[in-house]
Parts: structure tokens; sequence; C-alpha cells
């Protein structure tokens, strides 16, 4: 299992969880417990002014390791979800220690030497000496899995997705913020004063609002997540002229992205025929029962594994043309959980 | 001015506001004050159960007459929006008694005698003697304001809208739904149990939450909303063709609706050339500056009259392609605004 001849507990793996009191994190440990995956030690490294603390893993307390002088000696696994510059600076020396990292970040997606995978789409992406393996953007991670049967099957021509992401895509802080504003607006400061300062996570309150962006802006006036969806759902899909374009919007849901994609077949394809791919699908749990009001929500896919698909309909004029609607826990399917389930695949390949 | 004979003020008009007591017939009330609109006399219409109270226009208090009984005899516009089934009953009588009836449900809009305006795109549909004339569903209208200056400077090929629909959608009712059941999120209440009965105005308690249903479904799988968004768009801008495609939802907003639209155009068009269209295009706002984070809101757009539009950007790979994000207050220019402004065409035309 291990590169350069770290140790291997006979129990299982060592597991370095960094970032693990951020949103993602804490998810993080707690799929590792919740699958049973097979973890001889837990480690928990966090930035300095985290270290220090504890985290609760599995019902055990674990000292919080400030990441800068931490060790990755002996470690299996590193799951990095800290941000870009904590990843570009300690994933790299990780690696060099001997550790397997699955990095959350997009530092290293778009290297062409790094994988980006999901299990569900492109587990032979996979190589033998990875080093550092991308986990994907959580808005791409639910599409493509949804895209996939349908790729398979038929085909994809173009793709246009609207995003609904919800105020945990900025972590605990965002969902902290929006609460916060919510109640501010409540109690009757609909103006939400102290939300508009340079502290704030988002650039306008988002009590009862719609805010169209989502990471900076690029000078194509697209912003980086919109192009983090295009970009890196060619690379998993293996598509690299796809004709993919996002629009990508934070709405005030606590947790779940929403999607309302839109995708040319290169076949016809009804949604019966869609509903019978995606149920064999891995991944996949269909919702979509309009007589009884059944369609995935935000709320209703928050906690849960799944990519929930719904609202599932041809086009009115093109038979090639499909609609449906897509939620996936961005913080499940979107980041730890992917990144757990990257972590299985090379697991049960080395059994 | 008046059909059949009816009398006429020397110093305006007698108007009716039918459904004067809702979201959409109070908003009527301020806009014919705010905006000057010659009214001799106004009058007051609303279901039994509002009738005999009163509401106020421009200062002054106003009787609500009960609609079963009312007469519209010398009353000149009839501005109806108290639902579709009032309007089914009570439209064709008024227009009998001899007013012009502007009608902001979904009853008539489609009959294809009935003309549906948009002041800004097809004032040229105001018929002479036209009886009732439908006003469009609100998400349409902003909709068909943003894409008329595109269609005559490029042609429209394609249209796909998404929709991220306010609570005000749904009347007074559906806000403050919203808002208690926010409340009870925040209190602790994350199930919001008494959101669930058969009393509710949403499927579900629209609380942090995403729900990709408004109005009913129909066999196709598409709501009643989307096939509006198609169809009177087609209507509107005389496009009987177009393909147009709409996913309709709603977000925990309070007020307006905001659109995430990508259409495909019969020539290249930059996102500078649409900014200059726009810019000289009736009805139109443009909010768009990416470097200092510009762009319309829905909380930015409530209250206002115009259709606002940003994140304006041509497709990364089709020069034939923009994407746009368009947001307007569907009380005002979504309904109330745009049934005066279909008044004050009619009266500048006969001055």
């Amino acid at each position: 299992m291990s590169q350069k001849g770290t140790q291997i507990s006979d129990s299982g793996y060592n597991v370095a969880v960094v970032g693990a009191t951020g949103a993602v994190g804490q998810e993080m440990l707690a799929i590792l417990a919740e699958r049973g995956f097979p973890v001889a030690r837990l480690r928990a490294m966090a930035s300095a002014r985290s270290a220090g603390g504890t985290i609760d893993f599995g019902g055990k307390s674990v000292q919080v390791e400030d990441l800068q002088t931490a060790s990755f000696e002996g470690v299996d696994f590193a799951l990095f979800s800290a941000g870009s510059t904590p990843s570009l600076e300690h994933a790299p020396r990780a690696v060099e220690q001997g550790c397997i990292v699955i990095d959350n970040t997009s530092a290293f997606r778009m290297n062409p030497d790094t994988p980006l995978v999901v299990p569900e789409v492109n587990p032979q992406a996979i190589v033998d000496q990875p080093g550092i393996i991308a986990n994907p953007n959580c808005s791409t991670i639910q599409m493509v899995v949804a895209l996939q049967p349908l790729a398979e099957a038929a085909g994809l021509e173009r793709v246009i997705v609207s995003t609904y992401q919800s105020a945990s895509g900025a972590g605990q802080k965002g969902i902290d913020e929006m609460l916060k504003t919510t109640r501010e607006y409540l109690d009757g400061d609909t103006e939400n004063p102290t939300a508009a300062s340079s502290d704030t996570t988002f650039a306008y309150p988002l009590a009862f609002d719609v805010l169209p962006q989502i990471d900076s802006f690029l000078d194509s006036g697209f912003t980086r997540e919109e192009v983090k969806m295009i970009e890196e759902t060619r690379k998993i899909m293996g598509l690299s002229g796809l004709d993919v374009a996002a629009t990508c919007v934070r709405v005030p849901a606590v947790r779940s992205h929403s999607e309302s994609i839109t995708v040319d077949l290169a076949k016809p394809l009804s949604a019966e025929q869609a509903h019978a791919l995606w149920s064999d699908a891995p991944g996949v749990s269909l919702l979509d029962d309009p007589s009884t009001l059944t369609y995935p929500r935000a709320r209703q896919a928050a906690g849960t594994d799944a990519t929930w698909i719904g609202r599932v309909r041809q086009d009115l004029g093109r038979p090639k043309t499909l609609h449906f609607w897509c939620v996936s826990d961005n913080l499940r399917k979107g980041a730890a959980l992917n990144a757990v389930q990257i972590a299985e695949e090379i697991v049960r390949r080395r059994a």
C-alpha cells in the first residue's frame, strides 16, 4: 500500500484529515466513521488558529495538530480540505513523506498530471502511484454523476447548467453569516448593514436574496466557479471538446446544491429511457413523480449520499434534448464523500 | 375613450382595481398614484371575504366592493388581479358593461383574439376595441423585455431559461408563509411540521429550501408556469416557432424574480454589443460591472420598475450565444406596472 516504505498498521490505514475543524473536514471525519473506513490511526490537522483543540472521531477525542509543523511520515492517506494555499504548500510535502493526498481544493485539479476523479465516472484515472489525486468542485461532481449514464447511452453534444448553490459552499462561516443576516432581516433590519463589511463571506447579505456570483470574476465575465464546472467536466468525462456552459448562483439554502441542467444528446432519448438509465446508475437516486409532487429538494438531499435526479422531461420540440433537476449534498458527495470514495477505490484495488 | 357610451369625467378615467386587497392589487393602487394616472374615480373590488373593508388610494380611503355584485357601468379601465376564476366569471361582464379589462391572470392570455401585451415589445397588439387585454405571466414579461433588443438586432434561434422566483409570486400569503417557516426553522424547528398541511401555499416549507415547482404539473412533465413562459413568449414576440425551454423554480426570496437566460442568436453578438443594445432599450437597466461586484439581485430590484440585466457574457465557444442574468420586481413590472403601462398606452393613443 504505502509509497516509500511507510509503515501500515495491520488493522488499517493511517489517515490524516487536513482542515479537520472546517465544514468539509468535519464531514470527512463523520463519513470515514460511518462507512467503516479501515482507519488504524486518525490524525487531525488544521491551521495554527485551530491547532491545540480536539475533534471527535468515532467517539474518540483527537488532538488537532498544526499543519505547519505536523509530519506526514507514516500517514497513508491525507485528505486535504483547508484551502488552496495550504494545499499548494503542504500537499507536495505530504507526498514526499509517503502519503497519497486526496485534495479537495482547486489547487491541482487542472494539472495535466493530476488525476481528477469521481469514482462513479472515471475510476480508471486513478493511477498506481498517484501522489496527489484531486477531488473535483462540488457542483461539478453531482453533474458528472448525472451526465455519465446519458453520455454512455446517447452521447453528449451540449450541456447548459444553472446552479442554485447553498451557503455551505462557503463553509460554516457562510452558513452562520446567512443565518445571522436572516435573523436581522426578520427582526426588521431589512438593510442588513452589518453584512456589508469587508469581513463578510458573501458580497451582499444572502438573507432572502439571490446572488449570481460564486468565487471571483475572470476577464471573460465568467466566474472561476463557472469555469471550474466547464473545464473539470471535460477532464473528468474525458470529453475535451464538450460544449458546456454554466451560470453559478448562490441562494439562501443551508446545505445542498441544486442544478437545472439542459443536455443536447447525439440521439433521441425519452424521459422514460433516461429514467431507466439512471435507475441502474451508481450514485444516482431518482425522485421524479409529478403526480405526488415528488422531486429533489435542497433540504431533502441534505445529509444524504446520493445525487438526486427529478423533473426529467424531454424538450417539447427537440427529441434529442432533456431537461432535468439535480440535487446533492455539497458537503458530502460534493466534497467529503467523494474524497473518501477515492480512498476506498484505492484500498479495493490493493486488497 | 369609452366603449358603449360610458361617461368619462373631464378630469380623467374611472378605474376599477379588482383584487384590490391582494399583493398585486395593492401594487396597482400604488403605481396608479405614483405615476399620476389620470384617475377620476377609483373603485376597489374584491371577493366577498374582503368586501366592506377599505383600502388607501393616494391618501384617500376607498370602500372595497363585492366583485360578485359590483357594477362596471361607468368604469373605463378595470384592472383584474383576483385569480383566473373571478376573471373568467366577471371580465366578460365588465366588457359588456363598457370597460376595457386589463387582466393579470392566465384566463385569456392564449385566446387567439385576446391581445397579450408588454408595451416595450408589442404595443401594436393593442387593437382599437380591445375588450380584454391580457397581462402576461410575471416571469415572461421581464424575459421578453430583455430579449426584444437582441431579437431585433441579431434574431433569436433558441432560448433556455432557468428561473429563481420569489415567494411573492404566490401573493402575500406566500410571503407570510415563507417568513413563518423561516422563523420556525431559526427557532430550531428544522422540520417545519406546520407547513406540511393542506392549507399551505407551497408544497414544502420554502424556508432555506429550493423548490423546482411553480404551478401544477402537465402530462409532459413541464409545469403550467414553464409552458406559460414558452407559449406567451412566442405570442408576445410574434415568433410562433421560437425554440424556448423553461425550468421554473421557487427560491426563498421575498420579492423579485431572477432568471438565468441562455440565448442562441442568428448572428454573433459580443457582450459589448449587447450592452449597447440594452443601453438604448426601453424598460431595461444594465447593472453589469464584475470589477465592482455589480450585478442585479432580487433585493436590489425589489420596489423598482426596471428589468435589470447583468452577468452578460458571450459563450466561451459559441460566438452566437449569450448568457445573462435578468431580475425584475414580479409585483411591479411583472404584474401591476405592466398593466398600468397598458392603460397608459391606450390613453396616449386616444389623447
